[in-house]
Order: structure tokens, then C-alpha cells, then sequence
């Protein structure tokens, strides 16, 4: 017998919030994707003022109820989004990788970060 | 048996993506809100132009590809962000759609979007 | 006698805004990038439910308060930035418009949305 | 004789790169802030692997280029949403500074950045 999988119980757990308040109707993929950058908007909120050298020790104390809802909030429209136009967001995701890995090939890029051009 | 979740085969390619390239000293909690924030940008870009009542068919067909591959990048900053400071993404997920619950009652927003305050 | 500018008098009065709270500690270029993110984050969610068609009535009516916070705080955030790093906002415009001339000729984009990349 | 305004001059040179290209059709509101959160993102991008003690000088040389064109590209959609809208949008950032004078006193945040509430 297998159990289900965690991100299928959470997708449920999203859709009957949903179904629950009618509110299929406004998720359209592109109201969706706005919702996203909105929600991303808000976790960029949580650490705009901490410190690169505190980032770490915030988010585990004073900043760790505000980060938790925020990236909640992200993956949950995130999945809206996914569930709404059919892409399965772990395959897509590997699929990601596998392209990343070829674009930025361990030889170049190692210990490097990527430097805009102008 | 156990078979291994999903979500947690997904953080290990993840990690060794990372851990390949030596990327972990730029993954500080704060940067990794820069990232996701940058990548729900290129997400938005890509339906920008298309109208609401396109949104769905495109999301399908012409757009297709760059939404998955948008969607996936998300994911994987997001990821990388809650493994970095140890927070379950589904647990919290889950948590904060029972406190939408409370905050969203259904017999006070059944059909009916949020409208914002001034 | 020259008038002064009107977005120099804008400057003006954001910097006294700034100075008088001494939260010029908190503004360098990185955090007032996430800033204008988070902000940015904010005037998405003003439309997100918005249908395409309503968009322009309820720009000047009920979500008109809400539309002019947002983009006044994204202004806001933009020219803190951008006098922080010493970039003349009107004159960077005025220079991408030049750029944009090039990289989108009337001749090949006249009438057409751009179409992302997969 | 009053010069013209620095402001209304960019206005009028975004104005005439629109029509142009004919892509009044694509800028209703809504698109127009989704345009605005994905500049967002891409200046988002420009600086999110650089620490906050490097984040004034790398601002000023190697990520230079890059900063100015994504202000440029924030402002400009900025603008163009405000025009459609008829937005005073140096007058809403006034505005919105006596908001935030009021939400933000000088004697209880002097000195303190704001902290998320969980």
C-alpha cells in the first residue's frame, strides 16, 4: 500500500480551500502568477532591513514566524497556479536542473556567482 | 517499505546542484529572498501581455515552456530558502491555510475577492 | 529664476523624511533593492483579481486609493536607490529608451506583444 | 517663460516610444503593474548575490550598467502605468511621505528599522 504523497495531500488541502470559498473563478494563470510576485513581494518585506551576517540568525528567531507564513504563502499560490494549467512542479523543477546544469557547468562557474552584464 | 518522498528526492538533487557548484556561502536567507523575488519577476514577464480571458489557453500552448520553466525556478529558490533555515515548506503550507481559514470565513468572502484598503 | 524641479523638491523631501528617522544605516543599494520589490510586491496585489476589462474603471474608482500608495511607495523606494548610488533616474530613463529603440524596431514589433522564450 | 519640466519630458519621449510601436492595446492597468513587479524582479536579480558590505561599491562599478538599466526599466513602467491612470505620481509620493510621517513618528522609530509582525 503506498501512502500518498505530501505535496498531493497539501494540493487537496489547497483545492478545498478554494472550492470551500468559490474562488475559482479568479484564479485564472495569469491573476495567479500576480499573486505570486505579490506574495514574493512580501517575503522580500521580512529581510530587507536584516544584515547579510544576521540573515541567518534572524530567520531562526525574531523573523522566523514572518518568514515561515510568507513562504507559505508563495508555494501556496505557486501550486494554484501549477494545479490550474496541469504542470506538475517537482517534474518541472528537475527538469530545471537539468537544463541549470548545462548552463552553468560546474568548471565555469564553481565558487562563482553570476555578474549581470549591463 | 517506505518509498522517499517526492518533495525530499527533489531537495536532494537540489542540494547536490548546489554543493557541485560551491554556490552555499552565496545562500544566505537574505539572498535567497533576492532570488526568489527576482524569479516570481520573470514569471510575471511571462504573461504580462496576454489577457485574462487568453490566459488559460496560452498558459497551454505558446507559453507553455516559459512557465515551466518559471514555476520550476521558484520552486527550486524557495526550496533551497527552507532548507536553508530549516522550515517544512508542506507543514507551513498547511498551517497557514488554517489560519486563512480563520482569517478569510466562508460566509463572509464566498465569491467575493478581496478588495484593498486605500 | 529658475522654478526648482519638481522631482528634485521630491528628493528633498524624502531625504528629510529619511534623515529625520536616521534610517540611512538601513539603505544601502541591496536592501533598498528588496525594497522596491517588496513594494513593487504590494501594487501587484492592488490587481490581482481584476479582470483585464474592469482594470481601467477601477483604477479611478475603488481601487484607486490603494493604486496611488503603491505606486508612490515604488517611487519612493526607486529614487532612494537611485540617490544612494548616484543615478540620475530621468537621465537612465531617458538612455533605456534609446536602447529599447534599438532592440525593439518599430518595423519588426509594431502591434505585437513580446512572446517570452521557452 | 517657464521651462519645461524634467519629469513631463520623459513622460512625453515614454508617450511617443509607445505609440510608436502601437502597444497602447497591451497597457491597461493591470498588465502595466505586472510589467512593473517583473522589472522589479530583474533589479531584484542585479544585486542579490552581493553582501551588504560591497553593496555601495560594486554599485558604482561592476554592477553599475546593469542597476541603471533596471531603475530605468522600474521607472519607466512606473510612468506609463501612472499616465494611463492619470496619476500625479510626484504628487502621490508627497502624499504618501505625510502617510508615512503619521504611521512612523519620529520620537518611536528613530534609529529602528521596522520589525515583521509573525
Amino acid at each position: 500500500m503506498v501512502s500518498p504523497d505530501r505535496l498531493e495531500q497539501l494540493l487537496e488541502n489547497i483545492r478545498a480551500f478554494v472550492r470551500e470559498r468559490d474562488w475559482d473563478q479568479y484564479h485564472d494563470p495569469k491573476n495567479l502568477t500576480m499573486a505570486v510576485a505579490s506574495e514574493a513581494g512580501e517575503l522580500s518585506a521580512v529581510l530587507r532591513w536584516v544584515h547579510n551576517d544576521e540573515a541567518d540568525e534572524r530567520a531562526k528567531s525574531t523573523h522566523r514566524g514572518a518568514l515561515e507564513a510568507e513562504v507559505a504563502d508563495v508555494a501556496i499560490c505557486l501550486l494554484m497556479l501549477c494545479d490550474r494549467v496541469g504542470i506538475d512542479l517537482v517534474r518541472a523543477a528537475h527538469a530545471k536542473l537539468e537544463r541549470n546544469r548545462e548552463k552553468y557547468p560546474v568548471e565555469r562557474v564553481r565558487g562563482k556567482a553570476d555578474t549581470p552584464s549591463a
